[in-house]
């Protein structure tokens, strides 16, 4: 562990912390955006997405259809974490992968939330159906308002597209149902991160049973 | 109206515009984050935060006390004019601006979006309250949890503040209620833009009248 002579001056900081210059942490750590202190850790563990599935009755899970933006990875584990959100699933290829920057942007989340990779999002979205998870996408051209959905009462997942493209055809279409935000502006496109947001707090919040699980 | 020679061959790029390197564009706009384009256009307009309250019988509009970093701000009003907000009200002093960042990272949105700058934002909630506007600060120790709001039935102002400091307390002081967002997790702080979506989208939802407007 490494760190600046002002940084090792707080009281948390352990004694016999190597004391280093800004610009050798900056250098050590790969990035400017260090705040004085650098240390080892062992590489980021992915869990294992079956396992998501089988964490509790009802899991609640975020699957990300190629979202590439580690901000905006980041900011969806932030706010799956807080939502009460058991884990997010993303796919092997063409993804943000778990890195520095994406656990700064989430806030430390991605250290409590556990995070697996797929082969095939498509195939995961089948297996979570065959588990009783019911599959909800966000799609603008979903049929079935955010909160007509009686997210209660059995475990979901909540599949967001990448900004721009939304949901590739195959991941919509392994779906059970493709839900939709409203957009009442202009500008047509809430970001992914925002819609995120909304839909896991409408998902851990219940909803009333207007549209009932059939 | 300047464009570099690639960016001048769009078609919907006007003839007879000024062709100009990347780097004369950089300069012109003040940020290397263009994308080939450079147009001169009028300050942008603040809103009358007064006016705002009287757009129509029932307004729905956001206030953020505080709030610093441009990349929030914009993307608040990104989601609030998804949501289909009337308008979003700032303080005069120590908040983010409209700037060209704060318009990129809203995706637009504040080109359609009246923004009103006001000297004091417990003043405006004050008036707000006295034209029969209800208005909700968003607060991690509020009593009432934000989906057992009746949102519907009456203009609304939801009030967030900056991240990390939450409200002032005179601000606080002058809402009709504080709604608080469930953490479940252990991180402990949702993101301010994130906490904004799902507040926007709760409230242009209407909700179910489970807590009643007394």
């Amino acid at each position: 562990m490494w760190a600046t002579k002002n940084a090792a001056r707080e009281p948390w900081v352990p004694d016999g912390v190597a004391v280093a210059t800004s610009e050798e942490i900056e250098r050590l750590c790969g990035s400017d955006g260090h705040q004085g202190i650098c240390g080892e850790v062992a590489p980021f563990r992915y869990a294992d997405a079956d396992a998501l599935l089988r964490l509790r009755p009802e899991p609640l899970l975020v699957a990300l259809d190629q979202v590439q933006d580690p901000q905006n990875l980041g900011s969806i584990c932030r706010s799956a974490e807080c939502a009460g959100f058991d884990g997010v699933v993303i796919p092997e290829r063409r993804s943000a992968e778990v890195t520095p920057a994406v656990c700064k942007a989430s806030a430390g989340a991605v250290e409590h939330l556990p995070v697996a990779r797929v082969r095939n999002l498509a195939d995961f979205l089948a297996d979570a159906k065959a588990a009783g998870v019911w599959c909800y996408g966000a799609d603008a051209e979903g049929t079935v308002p955010f909160d007509r959905v009686q997210w209660a009462g059995g475990g979901v997942v909540i599949v967001l597209g990448s900004e721009g493209r939304g949901l590739r055809p195959r991941v919509a279409g392994a779906c059970d149902a493709l839900v939709s935000l409203p957009i009442r502006g202009r500008i047509g496109s809430l970001s992914v991160g925002a819609a995120a947001a909304v839909l896991l707090y409408a998902a851990s919040a219940g909803g009333e049973p207007e549209i009932a699980r059939s």
